[in-house]
């Protein structure tokens, strides 16, 4: 292969065939393209695109650049689901052990937060003792017997993707729709998933700010996995506003908790707290991926089973297994307020009286990241107790002196600044706009 | 500076400032950006392009990032030639002596083949002895005594240049307006020049394929070579075949020298070879110059004061000082046929009879690297005696069996290969199809 040559006829508009694709991924790992070329090939990808079968043979080089796991020995449908990220989305803490209730093997792993997303291995991590490391053996013991295991990517897993996504990170390809998907599918095709349910965000907090992004990358997903012989369904969901009401790795285990539960273990704040819309995201993907499990045949009986389990307890009671499972311990939530231990708590109000329409998500994602509670790098560490609860969602009437969120800070002379930050997040007018649609379109 | 906010800001079709640029041509030194990040940022200027502003920024910090030669000292004014490189462009040979003869100083700094094209210095070192790196002093003291000097580019002007340049070459973003623009200007601005005349070459052997590229190419260089404070002007001419009859480096200096001496010093070929369009495009260039150093004010004068040069035997003799001056030896030129020993000769003949209606030139570019007189990669050697000769050019009629060219050749095993390849670059058919216009444009 000659690098140059192949950058120019990317560069130059034509498709790359499947052995132009593999040698590409193949220098991936054995340096017969240089970092530099390898860059410069990703910017011309995001100017000429990706075609459908150029996809297609990225992912799957990709997925067999490293370990497979074959899960085949594990009774029942696994079923994973991935989100494309957003501020406030802790969906997987309750849909694994949820779906696991339902019947399903849910076999996840996902990764660190990074910029104004957070990630649901730092939520897991909150938990004091849990491992998001566990052996080959472990893993499928866990999901074996808890029905959900909750790890980070195996470093054997897919590296020319790893490889490839530490450039991107650095040289401005993130937001390339068929970089994303095969970045996503090549993961979830090593991890040996029998099936996928995408949860693409769409919204100021989301990678795609608009329902037309949005709906091509869902679309280029599920045709992509679907060739490959992963079934998959995407479904849009809004991005417009944090999910649920807490944003930090701990106050997001505990919504969690509250969620499964049924009851709030909070130490008190002031009111208005509300998970319904983290709720219903759940409970829909938890259907989607019971429909894809052949465990029910319409998207209402896959929300009635999954509402059922949620009512029962019994995913409350799959969620401490899993904690066990994974080197945490139940205790923990016998007391869960110890999360926040070091924190001090700070309430904002508002100073205005009028409609909460406009949440600048991303902002918000970001005044995390100020407050400790995020990544600037990949290297930076978290303060998994920092975070915000939020006492206001859009469309919200709220008068001058309403508190609007309580904020667990780690030092209290920071309060005064993140108040500020805070504040500038939101647009608050006196006639009220409409709220977007919470689950927009399903793809199949 | 954040590299990756850098490469986004281009990627998305924004100008970026001149602190922005600096801070760029800062970091190919300094390494505050990646190689990898530098090339993302190539391919997405490739794409997006550079602003005439972006474009000055840039030139002017490539040229300032290294050494800059003042030439104030030398009397007289300082004028050079530059080419965008072609097969056969031997002109800078003849025109630094000639315009050197006419009254101008030529501190020509030049580059070596790579690819199709080939290159100044090595035709010079085809001549036994030639020193292409001076001393600054030495420098200064051929050219204000020979009345010009060829060295190559002095590894301190525009180092910026040098390393964008070499990323460039292998991540497919050479053919890039801006780009080439900045790369030529740097160094010339830095050489210490006042005044430049560019050859744009157009056609299949050349950079600029289309008269809409070459004239947009000359332009862009004409218009900030100015803005920088050098006066530049260019001409466009056609590179749709070899100039000249010779191609090769020791060959080519053969040409040169029939050229300046009005005779031919060759050892008996077949006949037909003609340098009429060698000598025109030098005369015009030459020209060129005396109108941009004030000697002359119209195209025509400057014309017949570079014919009466020529045709005095002032040339011959100031070609002569400037070999001896650099550590070569006039003597060489008593028996010039030596510097093709040790390579066998091998006429091809037509095997068609018809019109020379096209040269795949690129091609024949690359014959003479596949014959050893050039370069696939940078570091590669050359074989300064192999070559050939054209008997033919585009317009000839041939008829089956006359002499098309004549090759000289490490070993003759190889000649029935070579042949193959040479007649494989003609199209020769019963019509004669017109004959490109050799000097086409005048951009000033």
């Amino acid at each position: 292969m000659n690098p140059s040559k192949l950058i120019k006829k990317k560069r130059d508009g034509h498709e790359l065939n499947v052995e132009e694709i593999q040698l590409f991924v193949d220098a991936l790992q054995n340096g017969a393209m240089a970092d530099y070329q390898v860059t410069s090939l990703l910017m011309a990808i995001f100017f000429q695109g990706l075609t459908f079968q150029e996809t297609v043979a990225l992912t799957s080089s990709m997925a067999k650049s490293g370990v497979q796991y074959d899960l085949s020995s594990i009774q029942g449908p696994k079923i994973d689901k991935h989100s494309t990220g957003g501020v406030g989305d802790k969906v997987s803490l309750i849909l694994a052990p949820l779906a696991a209730a339902c019947g399903l093997k849910v076999p996840m792993m996902s990764g660190r937060g990074l910029g104004h997303t957070g990630g649901t291995l730092d939520k897991l991590q909150a938990i004091p003792g849990f491992e998001i490391l566990l052996s080959r053996e472990k893993f499928d013991h866990v999901l074996a017997n808890v029905g959900c295991v909750m790890i980070g990517q195996d470093e054997k897993i897919a590296p020319a993707d790893k490889k490839l996504y530490s450039l991107r990170d650095v040289t401005g390809t993130v937001e390339c729709i068929p970089l994303i998907t095969s970045s996503i599918l090549s993961k979830k095709i090593a991890e040996g998933t029998e099936g996928l349910v995408m949860d693409i965000k769409v919204g100021n907090g989301a990678l795609m700010h608009t329902k037309k992004n949005a709906r091509a990358l869902g679309q280029m997903i599920v045709k992509v996995s679907k060739k490959l012989g992963l079934p998959c369904q995407a479904v849009i969901t809004n991005m417009d506003q944090p999910l649920g009401y807490a944003v930090g790795n701990a106050v997001e285990v505990l919504e969690c908790v509250e969620v499964m539960q049924g009851k709030r273990p909070f130490i008190e704040v002031p009111n208005n707290l509300t998970s319904s819309d983290l709720r219903e995201v759940t409970v829909h993907l938890c259907a989607q991926m019971l429909i894809l499990g052949k465990k029910v045949r319409t998207i209402n009986e896959g929300r009635k089973m999954a509402q059922n389990a949620l009512a029962s307890g019994e995913v409350w009671k799959r969620f401490l297994l899993l904690v066990e499972a994974q080197g945490g311990s139940a205790s923990t939530f016998d007391h869960p307020e110890k999360l926040l231990t070091g924190t001090t708590k700070h309430v904002i109000r508002s100073k205005k009286t009028g409609y909460l329409n406009a949440i600048q998500s991303e902002e918000m994602g970001y005044l995390l990241v100020e407050m400790g509670g995020g990544r600037k790098k990949v290297t930076d560490t978290i303060d998994p107790a920092v975070g915000f609860l939020l006492h206001r969602k859009l469309g919200s009437r709220v008068k001058t002196g309403d508190p609007l969120a309580t904020l667990f800070v780690r030092n209290s002379a920071d309060s005064a600044q993140f108040e500020r930050l805070f504040l500038n997040t939101l647009e608050i007018h006196s006639a009220r706009k409409p709220v977007p649609k919470l689950i927009q379109e399903t793809l199949t």
